[in-house]
């Protein structure tokens, strides 16, 4: 099935036209043409040669049939389901079913609701997990656990006490078919464990960083079980890729917003970048968005192995309801930012404002009024202020909200922040920077190997007595 | 009710002797000592004089006594509570009921629940607010409309279209009966229009701003129809005053964590300050004081009419998901933030971690562990990590989470934001800078006297073809 790509981007507002030396001025633009024409090579040769695989992701639909069939057969078998899974395995999911589910979808009616209720256990917090289970149907539920290795310890921690659960509640010979594993497929813990208990499993693809796992079966699973259309999802994708070819910075939208905002940054000192779209089911790509460009980009290194700290700051916001909240510090506070709007030019349900009663005049501009165009409206006004106060923004425009519409952002925003990477001179793979961290939190908990980090840090005294005065 | 209050801050991790020139010195604090010292006094001064009167939101318990009486008899006669108010009218409420209640609420068993299903509406998002009036029952619905006057027009609109929905469901006379207002106890809107209709209302205190209600009539109304202890909240909130009474930077928590973040900010270019909480009950809390630090701190102008951009961008995440989404950009990208972790001692729920599979050794570190323990020894590993590579943090440690703990961080992250305005030298008070972006909403949707700068607004032809080609 092939579409065509429908979003539309204005970026007037980030130019010098719009906000004097705040904007990006067409030299800046000029200033990475070339470097912009030679990173498109590399990433098509990279392409070519295996790297950047998650570009083929939209063109698995073998996979999807293979999903859809799965997932038709689980709908109609399970009451409940858990996607266990953190990060790059469960962002994209959230993002996917917030845009395209009814907001209140888990509280429907089994027989509105095309498919059982979804419970994402990201976070190992006890009062989240323990509220979980206390909520589901063990004997009717499907457990999804995500994870390439299963060395992450949040993941391995909630996928241990869901397994025990269930297997109390059914048996262990039933557990092991209520759970599916999606993981990489030759190797890792998780493949292991898969392989002897006999888990159907579904592949994490080799050679893809997690945060760009939404395409694959990482994303597509819990998007089909709560009866979204992952082929529309997967044409969309694809339709942007088509029209994300160009090697032009002007041509190219992926490219053309991933030089705006590193513009911005690196030449007017906008060191975040805000994502703020009009519309409750588009916040959830916002989130994703900001996983995928804080992680792809905060790198201490350059590809040249110089220091150079790079990384511009996502920051997720929510039009109009930062209207009241953030919008203050933005027309008003260091003018630090470039903001991206998302506008929806016609809602999914329609809402019409009745006429108000007449002892209040003052709210009669509302008369003939619908809750959508107030929204849009109210976008429109605070586009107009921020340029007003020389704040750089710009709009994406999207016709609806719909699965192919949502493919078109996952990715866009992912050929933006490659790109952006290329523009940062950082690879935009990888997080090396989580590490440390990582490593601290398995000395803290006594894995073996790691005795000796433990006793560093435990030779603070502090630490060493928040360490032993818990739990 | 005498409580005593049981926050404990630690900043070592954002002080010079833990991260070099990234962090406050002792020297930077005392260059801010004593003006924290006047500031303190021109706030008890302003106080006594009747300015800063959010400070005595905490004695009302007579309101207390008076709004619990009434949310005790709407738990037992409505199913659903719709919350109709956006920024400072939705945002205390969103943080208190994530804090205290079953994090599935909504769809637990009406038996369990305490109360009835509680649904916000902020946004006029068409696609929530029809959602929405699908999924109550309107015949047992309790709507309470939240503005001071009644021109918040994100606010009128939604209240419009729901009393308009429940006057068609229930008729009239009872559709007055199932509204509460909670406005301005003389003048505005939504007063005079209570009055004519004859709604039960409760005052939003005169002489406080939106974003410092959550305390009041505002945000205890919600709290209670959720089953929430107000009482304990209000006894949390005039501890942690007690406590904060000192003029003394380093003696009072307040004051020191104002003087931390701004210091951070003016002397070590920390442009953004993060609030983590490890609690997916805490995340509301992060969102609420992002409101308060944003709305407060970011102002043009200085008390002295100087052009100042002031304010620091506030950035709401969580423990330990944003650690796969987040903590590489703030560990590796540039060093421009302060992190407040915040840190639960003991979480309300225990899960164990199940002994892991034999096949599996590399998780054998998880014997005998706990969820609770693993997401603690995260943020403690996650401190570490940041400190080693120069990240100033904090953390604040409550004992659990409870009601009296959400009202100290009620009052100290409020006179936290007030003394921080006083270190910027601006207002805290007021939002001057959303003004031009409401007016314009206004001239957009046709309100009458905003004609020329619809005229001024439609000048520009990519604003006048946004404008007519939307429905």
């Amino acid at each position: 099935m092939t579409i065509a790509s429908r979003l539309v981007i204005d970026y007037r507002n980030a130019t010098d036209v719009a906000v004097g030396e705040h904007g990006v001025s067409a030299a800046d633009i000029d200033s990475v043409k070339d470097l912009v024409a030679s990173e498109h090579e590399r990433i098509v040769r990279e392409h070519a040669e295996g790297i950047q695989r998650w570009q083929d992701l939209p063109d698995n639909t073998e996979l999807a049939d293979e999903i859809a069939a799965f997932a038709a057969e689980a709908r109609e078998t399970y009451t409940d389901f858990i996607l266990i899974g953190i990060g790059g395995s469960s962002l994209g999911a959230i993002a996917t079913i917030m845009a395209l589910t009814h907001p209140y979808r888990n509280w429907l009616p089994a027989e509105r609701r095309n498919g059982p209720r979804i419970f994402i256990l990201d976070n190992p917090d006890p009062e989240k997990v323990a509220a979980t289970l206390d909520t589901v149907n063990l004997e009717t539920t499907l457990v999804n656990v995500i994870s390439k290795s299963r060395q992450t310890a949040e993941t391995a921690a909630n996928f241990l006490g869901v397994r025990d659960a269930l297997i109390k509640a059914v048996g262990e010979e039933q557990a092991r078919k209520q759970i599916v594993a999606t993981t990489d497929p030759e190797s890792g813990l998780l493949r292991q464990l898969s392989n002897e208990e006999g888990y159907r499993t579904f592949p994490v693809p080799p050679g893809v960083d997690g945060r760009q796992t939404v395409l694959s079966a990482v994303g597509l699973i819990p998007a089909a079980l709560a009866g979204i259309d992952i082929h529309q999802l997967l044409a969309g994708a694809a339709a942007m890729r088509e029209r994300a070819s160009s090697p032009d910075v002007r041509e190219n939208p992926a490219y053309l917003l991933a030089a705006l905002a590193v513009l911005a940054d690196t030449k007017h000192d906008k060191a975040m970048l805000v994502t703020m779209p009009y519309a409750d089911a588009l916040f959830g790509i916002s989130d994703w968005f900001r996983q995928l460009w804080a992680e792809s980009l905060g790198k201490k290194l350059s590809v040249d192995n110089e220091v150079v700290f790079a990384g511009q700051t996502p920051i997720k916001a929510l039009g109009a309801i930062d209207q009241h909240s953030q919008i203050q510090l933005y027309t008003e506070g260091p003018n630090d930012k470039l903001i991206q709007l998302i506008s929806v030019a016609s809602y999914r349900d329609s809402v019409s404002i009745p006429t108000p009663p007449a002892s209040v005049p003052e709210l009669s501009y509302f008369e003939g009024g619908e809750l959508g165009q107030l929204l849009d409206r109210e976008r429109l006004a605070t586009a107009w202020a921020l340029t007003k106060a020389e704040r750089p923004n710009l709009t994406i425009t999207v016709p609806t909200i719909d699965a192919a519409i949502i493919g078109e952002f996952f990715y866009l925003l992912q050929l933006q922040t490659v790109m952006a990477g290329a523009l940062y001179r950082v690879n935009p793979f990888g997080q090396p920077g989580v590490e440390a961290g990582k490593n601290a939190t398995y000395a803290l908990m006594g894995r073996s190997g790691y005795e000796d980090l433990k006793d560093e840090l435990l030779s603070t005294p502090d630490n060493a007595d928040a360490y032993l005065n818990r739990p």
